[in-house]
């Protein structure tokens, strides 16, 4: 929080019907109180910080104007949304935000009747909104319905899909496309030049919009005149502008641009066009970071920067010198420029995460070699079909929780024709304080049942870039590999690559009594665990000795390696960061199954419900995936195993 | 196939190297042959009839002015493709299309090397072929590419992704766009509003093409002037016309529209802009079920309209007067009617499927209460979503294989907040002809690890009806009800509905031996195994009594009747009709291992690997899924229990 006695209007802002209060000339200074609590918040307590300074004003601005909670204000990405949930009854608990038992990263209905919809993943605003506006036409209520989208978000398919049916169904929606150029890196894609171009062409449509505005007022236009007129309007916008207009080529009325930093002009739009009837769309330009000088000058490193100093806007890093393992997106950025060095045919596709997932190394040694091809994760697994079609190699990398968004993608563009292309999903696993929008935990359940894909995770740096050379030989079919956001262990992980066979685990450590079995780095908790496990058990004068095997690979899994367990131990216990409903422990259960071994299986991994946002290690140990619950886990076993 | 003494031209193509070496002049009357060998193929071998029709010119067209196969041609949804597989080495296996060991029911890159992509799912072809016109570029080919895209699938989200991405990545990708204003219902969407606006705009574009010619063939025009030239154009074009074209503004030329049924205007118009560089897009104007009376008046019934005389043009029903069961798709399509009729919060959702699910018996009678959203499947979920969160109850109902495209949008925008809504999963499971690309294989395996989902299957017509009327209660969350394609079992369908208690199974007939657990209608093959097994095994003078409990969900399982079960039985069989790699049979395994139950269990269900095309019971017998496979399975784990 900053100091609240600073504040004039903030602190006496609890929620929106205090701001619509104050009159409009007082918006300004609310602003820069509400931006100034942002800033001084995140410099102390991290999250997105760009996003939400770009869109101050507007917050204020849809606040002040519509009659919120009653009418909908359905955010694209809730990053933008802390001046929101500050205005919204969070303000004293905003210093709160995205921790353990906290506020939520991003707003969700189950925390304020103000926050109308889930919005972890992008594009899903138009679509959600819809619904509701919808929804009040067939209820009769009289409530507005808003959507606020980036442009960013608009490069993904179910923005499209949403404005192609929001032209075609009754509705009074408005959808404020909040253009910044930039998702987390800067936007890409025939949209974002289109929208460039748009930009030119502001004159018209002030004229234009005040024509209407009287028309109205004079009653000379009504919603029967309205459809003829939009289209007689845009004839002689085209005539006059030389420009073309998507959104009016599909009955969508069009008004921008306009400084979308500008609070006063942003209410006087939004009254004029709140009681139009028939769907809307307007254009903002909003700079991302507005307000605070080193995000305004460098928006992607502040997307998220972490803590900083408010004053000098320095970034605080809590690199003391030590080395330190690097994070494994790293480890895949370097490798990838490293193949691709080597194999003229690996290309790189991201959909707009070049800097998130390291790609950004390649693209710039590269560029020409890269596609950052926006936030289209259908796409760019489709794309990278057609490019494995035609004998490049292309490794596509896309966040766990975002692949979601390509299920059918990999099945039927990748998987039905075997193609030779590996899918590197990132921030596989708890993903931390972005909470259950963001975890990674369901793809190895819902890529397991796909015919035809290898499915791998590395235990460490030297797995991953292992698995990456070897996903890139020939003839390997659809490789996935899966590996979680953060560090892993190794610091000089720089290693010699060599090819590993597909589907061989191996041992890590032997034993006698009961085994365990993980995949991914999630292992090295487990190693942990059984550290403790068989000192504990020394402790009480009893010797035990855990054997500890990683699986490396989900699918094909290592059924000589199984056999083995299944031979040797009466108890198994399954250790994976993904949800345990039909996971790796579950492919365990069908293997002893298929092959009639009675051996008991104990699963530990993410439970059967949305696991909720934290520390990674706060959250492992909710989910019983930590060191020491493990460890009471394997302790439970042995002393089944000596009942037997 | 057709008398193939009839035909001049045809039956001496065997290839498109044959076809190019006639003249432009004797085009069409290969055309008329290719089209009568159609009709008369399908009329006894039934098939997707109408949209192949529609597209005889343009097959014909792209295979002469195209060197393919280097060249690449990527149709979208391959039910159009039936000229296209005449004409490249099939024409003699064209009467074993879509049957058991015959020619795939669409193109697939492992049947021919004429097949580019796979496309059974509509909206992939501009992504697979960047992806082939990129590497084209990587691999200094001169291979043109071409993808062939319906103006009904240009409503996907992916289409527009990959235009987005074609825009501002450098390519010479052509994109023909198929426009005869349907999908397999009349399209919709401010696409298909777009695309009717852009249809009276044909002489400038006519003009503007024939000076563009000229200026390259002047050499004034070339590659680096082109963008430029390209603006300029558009804006004398928007000056003209008023008309604003969405594709020009994202810097993909525009040609069109054109008569997409006059093959040699196709050739000379496909010659003319063969070479020319950067992305464009090509706008023809066909007729669905072109050149076939019956099917020009009415494409949606002639989409697929099974077997019919030729000459009359009537189609033959096999319908002899007895009273059948009917088809599980009107069975749903009644009941929600019925149930609308009462509760007045119930729409209707479907992605361009109202006659396929049988929704237009809603649509008809309550137009403002169903909305047809388009091929948008993602957006068909998360706009429920809006509509649930705002008080209306949804049904959404998608086929199982294309729900895949809502995958994310399943977990994101539903069960992330339990939003009370409805999904149907239609042909779900084995749906015989249309093979792999369209089984509904993976519903349960991937719906079951998403939170909050509750998943149910009926046994027959009666169950429908119950969890539809259940599923639409206040407060039962987001409920998916999966059902087959094809009919049931009861004539007398039209029951009393009454609520089903969620999570609870039940037993159909008590036994002694071994348990059979399945779940869906495929509970009707496990009957009549049992049945068989039972009297194969009396025959042998060995009496044996087999249980059959109905788990009727999936999610939550019922643990009751499981523990029941386990507790009864050393030996389980669970049949499903679906991938067995995580699914229900998975699901009783866990709870069998969380429990400690030592049961046995065989699962029968889809194996990991890509189902072929056949009839449903021809597949279900290679699955063995049948009744005889059922019942060896039921003897043998009998002869285990015996041994034991």
């Amino acid at each position: 929080m900053g100091n609240i006695e600073d504040y004039k209007y903030l602190t006496h802002i609890d929620y929106p019907a205090d701001l619509r209060k104050l009159k409009v000339e007082q918006l300004p200074q609310v602003c820069d109180e509400l931006r100034k609590d942002i800033i001084e918040e995140l410099a102390v307590n991290p999250g997105h910080l760009a996003s939400s300074l770009g869109v101050v004003e507007l917050t204020v601005a849809l606040h002040y104007v519509y009659d919120t909670p009653y009418d909908r204000i359905v955010w694209d990405v809730g990053h933008q949304a802390y001046g929101h949930k500050i205005l919204t009854g969070r303000r004293d608990k905003f210093c709160t935000n995205r921790k353990l038992n906290g506020i939520k990263p991003f707003p969700h209905p189950d925390e304020s009747e103000y926050d109308t919809f889930c919005c972890g993943h992008a594009s899903n605003s138009i679509s959600a909104a819809l619904g509701m506006a919808v929804a009040a036409n067939l209820n009769k209520e009289a409530r507005k319905v808003v959507a606020v989208i980036g442009d960013g978000a608009m490069s993904g398919g179910l923005a499209f899909e949403g404005i192609n049916n929001a032209a075609s169904t009754p509705n009074d929606m408005l959808i404020i496309l909040n253009d910044n150029n930039m998702s987390i890196d800067r936007s890409v894609g025939g949209m974002r030049q289109y929208l460039l171009q748009l930009t030119t062409n502001s004159t018209y449509n002030s004229i234009r919009f005040k024509i209407s505005q009287k028309l109205f007022q004079w009653g000379l236009l009504d919603d029967k005149k309205r459809k003829g007129i939009l289209r007689f309007n845009n004839s002689v916008k085209s005539l006059l502008t030389r420009q073309q207009n998507l959104f009016e080529g599909m009955d969508i009325r069009y008004f921008g641009p306009t400084d979308g930093n500008d609070v006063i002009e942003l209410v006087r739009i939004l009254r004029s066009i709140k009681d139009m009837k028939g769907p809307k769309l307007l254009h903002l330009h909003t700079k991302k970071g507005k307000g605070y000088a080193p995000a305004e000058q460098d928006a992607t490193v502040w997307h998220a920067p972490g803590k900083f100093d408010y004053e000098s806007g320095e970034r605080i890093t809590s690199n003391d010198g030590t080395p330190r393992p690097p994070k494994f997106q790293d480890v895949f950025g370097e490798t990838l420029l490293e193949l691709a060095q080597k194999n003229p045919r690996i290309v790189g596709v991201t959909p707009a995460m070049p800097t998130g997932c390291s790609m950004n190394i390649m693209m710039n040694a590269m560029p020409h070699r890269v596609f950052d091809v926006g936030i289209a994760e259908g796409h760019a697994v489709t794309f990278s079909g057609g490019m494995a079609k035609d004998g490049l190699m292309p490794f596509c990398n896309i966040y766990s929780s975002f692949m979601q968004r390509a299920y059918d993608n990999i099945i039927h563009d990748a998987a039905t024709m075997s193609l030779n292309m590996v899918l590197c999903l990132d921030r596989a696993g708890i993903v931390g304080e972005d909470g259950p929008t963001h975890h990674g935990a369901y793809d190895m359940a819902y890529l397991r049942p796909i015919p035809n894909l290898t499915i791998a995770s590395p235990l460490n740096e030297r797995d991953l870039r292992n698995l990456m050379y070897t996903a890139q030989l020939p003839g390997k079919g659809t490789f996935v590999i899966r590996y979680p956001r953060g560090s892993g262990t190794m610091i000089d992980w720089h290693t010699e690559m060599e090819e590993i066979p597909v589907g061989r685990g191996r041992k890590l450590k032997d034993g006698n009594d009961t085994a365990v079995l993980t995949i991914g780095p999630i292992g090295v908790e487990a190693s942990k665990a059984i550290a403790i496990a068989e000192m504990k058990a020394a402790n009480e004068g009893h010797n035990i000795s855990v054997a500890h095997y990683d699986m490396l690979f989900l699918k094909p899994i290592d059924e000589h390696l199984l056999h083995e367990v299944a031979k040797r131990y009466e108890h198994i216990i399954t250790v994976e960061d993904g949800v345990i409903n039909g996971g790796m422990g579950s492919a365990v259960l069908e293997f002893l199954s298929d092959h009639g071994y009675d051996t008991k299986v104990k699963r530990i991994g993410m439970p059967d419900s949305f696991v909720t946002h934290g520390t990674v290690s706060q959250l492992r140990k909710l989910c019983g995936m930590d060191a020491e619950s493990i460890a009471d886990a394997i302790l439970k076993a042995d002393s089944l195993n000596t009942l037997c």
